[in-house]
């Protein structure tokens, strides 16, 4: 079960820990807080285990003597990040776990509770919050409209895109438009522009009543020569000096039709959306 | 700026709260904690904000004034999540802000600093972290997997998958896929179970040697035919009795080729990725 730890004679001298991500739900949560707490000790190393679903006495009980085991074995304590709603899950581990343990809900919750004088879900016993059905079928509305509206192969319904994204082949249009319908809800179409749009010297005719809710990305034509070329080996599409081009004629057309952009080069997925929602004020997002 | 709150005269005395979601970078974690918090309370009303890259002192004061704005107009401390990596930043917050804050970094970083004996790179005043390039890496190229691999559309490279979801068309196969990949980095592609393959009473052939990687999903028939209805209104393909029939098969099938499967009609992707990754114990994951 602890196969990095047992297979790993120096793990105890070398300070390495065991990380366990406990749920009585996703766990997802959780894992988010781990990941961002965690990468800020660059030095730390540790061997992670995620358990889902401890949404009772029996798996808590189980899950609690699985930690102390590791603790017994190394010698140092476990770390537990963990976000229960079950009391009594959480109860269990108060008390029979001997390991360092992140609460999330314990700390937060609390607090909050004091600051605005109400009682969470938490406090009165409901182990299953009532999830946010509304917000819920949004995102996977807005999944079916992106996936629907990818890289231009539908124009019907256009006007229904809270942002178009707009950008050459292979720029990042398409990830980026799935997040942003994942994550937030965003109905974000993705349109490429092409060397005949260039030629024209204008935009698609279905995009030009739509300025306002287009959003380009532009990539480093080195970049983007290099994963044109993965898909298409030697080719003129993925070459330097077609590349060259075609970036700076959308440049040049992004600038001359007043369309906010950035480059996707040195950003990732989550910074090019987060960029976007606050440019577009999208989702109470705002640009400071 | 307030809309809501000016344009409604009740905001104070119903106790309403303005929220500001504050980071020094996307704010995306600041926001998933928001959300896992406040959906706890689920009396508690308020407007929220959202305000990334608040990565400068001068942004980091005008931010603070505009929040005790709010607090001087309603009388109430507005409730700010905030994840800040820069020490400058999470310095005017605390000095300058009447509101009642909840950073993710300063509680919980501190504590594991005592905890493991090493230094965050919030407390060497690094102000941006070295992004683990690899685990980004690997999310794109399991998103562009799964966009590949969508729907049985491509035979080569499945070898490669992490997880192959099965089922019947609309039962929830492409957001779980695309989920996981951008969430978790998994390679997850999908394959349709048709009437042609109920029919013959077999898997397709190209899924015949990798059972242990199929994963299937079902779906009650009443929310399928209602899924279909929305696509093809009216057709055999979305009437009830052919839905009935075809659930029935897959998950003979199912039963019959020993692959795991749920039905994902009561539950939300979160849920049925989580599930899939325990049940296959990908990504450290494990059911207890």
């Amino acid at each position: 079960m602890f196969k990095t730890l047992n297979n790993d004679p120096n793990a105890m001298q070398k300070g390495r820990r065991t990380v366990f991500i406990v749920s009585d739900a996703t766990a997802i949560t959780a894992d988010t807080l781990a990941h961002s707490v965690l990468t800020q000790f660059s030095e730390f190393e540790y061997d992670q285990h995620r358990l889902p679903f401890v949404d009772t006495e029996e798996k808590a009980l189980a899950v609690a003597n699985r930690i102390n085991e590791v603790y017994e074995a190394t010698g140092v304590r476990p770390i537990i990040f963990s976000t229960f709603i079950n009391q009594e899950v959480d109860a269990i581990f108060t008390s029979e776990c001997k390991a360092f343990r992140i609460d999330l809900f314990r700390s937060f919750i609390q607090e909050l509770e004091q600051e605005i004088g109400l009682k969470s879900a938490h406090s009165m016993g409901r182990s299953h919050v009532i999830a946010d059905q509304e917000r819920y079928n949004r995102r996977i509305e807005a999944i079916n409209y992106t996936l629907a509206h990818d890289d231009g192969q539908m124009n019907k319904g256009l006007n229904e895109a809270d942002v178009i994204l707009v950008g050459v082949s292979r720029s990042g249009k398409t990830p980026t438009s799935l997040y942003l319908a994942m994550q937030f809800g965003i109905k974000a179409a993705n349109y490429p522009l092409i060397p005949e749009d260039f030629d024209r010297g204008e935009l698609p005719e279905v995009l030009q009543t739509m300025r306002h809710k287009l959003f380009g990305l532009s990539i480093a034509p080195e970049r983007l020569s290099q994963i044109r070329n993965e898909r298409r080996p030697g080719s003129r599409y993925a070459s330097i000096t077609n590349c060259t081009q075609e970036i700076a004629a959308a440049e040049n057309m992004m600038r001359r039709e007043g369309i906010k952009w950035l480059s996707s080069t040195t950003r990732s997925i989550e910074e090019i959306s987060a960029t976007i929602l606050a440019e577009l004020k999208l989702n109470n997002a705002e640009m400071v």
